[in-house]
């Protein structure tokens, strides 16, 4: 199969209209329309094989994850998705592979009506590079640093079940219906967009939860130049993270575990109601795990407010 | 030295201000502002160690390709560059590799005081992804598509050196300066930004020169639904590549070697002499090299109109 055989694999299945495409894949470069009165975000990253997914990973499942990481960004920015690029580097050019690969991306990209407007197809070790691109009106995304003294601070959805899955894979036992849905919450993360655009304007501060809680939430602290306590017994919990492990290993997966894909956001405690009712009915609901102090660095706290000494503390590259 | 650490090193040295970035690296995403009445200009390459450039070469001229490769393709669109982002996979995370990697992607950078607003740092193989964004007034980008029978064919500067210089550096023989820099052209390509925005309204198709000559031109002829001749004789060549191989030697590095990045583009005879002259004040002049024909494909013709056979096509992944 030649390179240009396999970027038509690639286009036909990833073609979707959008009248701001001037020009799509197809010549030196894309063509594109930003809407009037409204900013252009952007973000990149990258998958490498055996780093960020395991090796025996399904084509499907890179084709989704790799663009699935990448919306999650513009979702914490509170950004509408519009278009992306794809830089696909592979050790064979294998027509199953690219197909499958191809049909993950465009069931995720169909969802948000994501147009594939270029890219590169390169031989080496297998490795996905996605920009995205996506907008928001003038002044209105949601930043980092934001945060302030007496903010509650909320996450969305469960964490620990894309580190708890990736903990069960490795150890290769028997399955059962929960083993399998953790499984799938590391394969076929959800992009939290639609909460994003409900929590445009009115939280304070807002990051995805790709490093783990503690050091994304980090990162917000640090922006916005306070700290915070976190209340371990409050993290949202899946029955299927329950069912799988203890509470020590429990609250490790969910404080320290990477690729949830969750947002992390703070907000005045005078909305937090309306928000919550807001984005219950988004499709996906928050929940409070802690609060915006003075003190900068991130404590956790139990339920009984005594400090828990904690093992990990995030993912981090070259660390 | 930690991700931070490596994310710090590479903002340092590649910080440049624009009124346009409201929000550079450090958040989930960048937050841009494409000016009103233009269209946002997108471009993604990868570049794979040992693929794409040979495992020796320096970190710097790696930086620097990386970025150039990319603009070389705004700069067929006849786009102004504005900002990039780069994905960054390294074996290990080397303080003095990412120094000087840094600084010759910043070099690059300076001159056309493009920013980098955003990117992603991981730990594999070598492999070095960016995407850069530029304007253009609206519709007014060059395009491939756009040749008409009897226009004339261009390049811009010297054809063959960068591929004459990979076979040089293949051998690893003595080195005269001449050899040095046909090396020189291969590890430092000058993107032909300012010749596009020369071409911009003028020209009627343009495409950068990356898989050599004739794959580059059968681009723009299956884009416009014409053919082409082109006289291997005018093909415009440097003294170095003239001075270390003979002639069938010389015209294949021409026809088929890539990795040139000038720019090859078709416009009516009634405009060229003007054309020539303002490229020739532009910094980089350009050469006849042919001419569009109705009949489909590329042909090669000498100075005295007899056809030549080819023996190499031009470069292709997984060909």
């Amino acid at each position: 199969m030649s390179e240009f055989e396999l970027i038509d694999i690639i286009r036909t299945h990833c073609a979707i209209a959008r009248d701001d495409v001037r020009l799509g894949i197809g010549d030196d470069a894309a063509i594109l329309t930003v809407p009037a009165n409204h900013q252009l975000v952007v973000s990149t990253d990258t998958l490498v094989s055996g780093v960020h997914f395991p090796e025996t990973t399904q084509a499907a499942d890179i084709g989704w994850k790799s663009l699935a990481v990448n919306l999650s960004d513009l979702a914490a920015m509170g950004a509408t998705p519009a278009w992306a690029t794809l830089a696909l580097t592979l050790p064979v050019p294998d027509r199953r592979w690219v197909e499958a690969f191809s049909d993950g991306f465009a069931s995720l990209a169909r969802e948000f009506k994501l147009a594939l407007v270029g890219g590169d197809t390169t031989q080496g070790p297998l490795s996905i590079t996605v920009t995205v691109h996506g907008f928001v009106p003038n002044d209105a995304a949601l930043l980092r640093s934001g945060a302030r003294v007496g903010d509650f601070v909320f996450v969305t959805g469960t964490l620990g079940d894309a580190a708890g899955g990736l903990r069960l894979m490795a150890e290769d036992g028997q399955r059962d219906d929960s083993m399998k849905e953790l499984v799938q919450r590391l394969n076929r993360p959800t992009p939290r967009v639609a909460q994003g655009l409900v929590l445009r304007g009115r939280a304070r501060s807002c990051i995805d939860v790709s490093d783990g809680l503690l050091a994304d939430l980090g990162h917000i602290c640090a922006a916005s130049g306070v700290g915070c306590e976190v209340d371990v017994d409050a993290l949202p919990t899946s029955s299927a993270l329950n069912a799988g492990f203890g509470r020590e290993e429990r609250r490790s997966l969910q404080l320290g575990g990477g690729d949830d894909y969750e947002l992390c956001f703070t907000a005045s405690e005078e909305i937090a109601a309306e928000l919550l009712g807001d984005l219950a009915r988004s499709g996906c609901g928050a929940t409070r795990v802690g609060r915006v102090v003075e003190r900068s660095g991130v404590r956790v706290i139990d339920a009984a407010g005594d400090a828990v000494v904690v093992s990990s503390r995030g993912w981090e590259h070259f660390a």
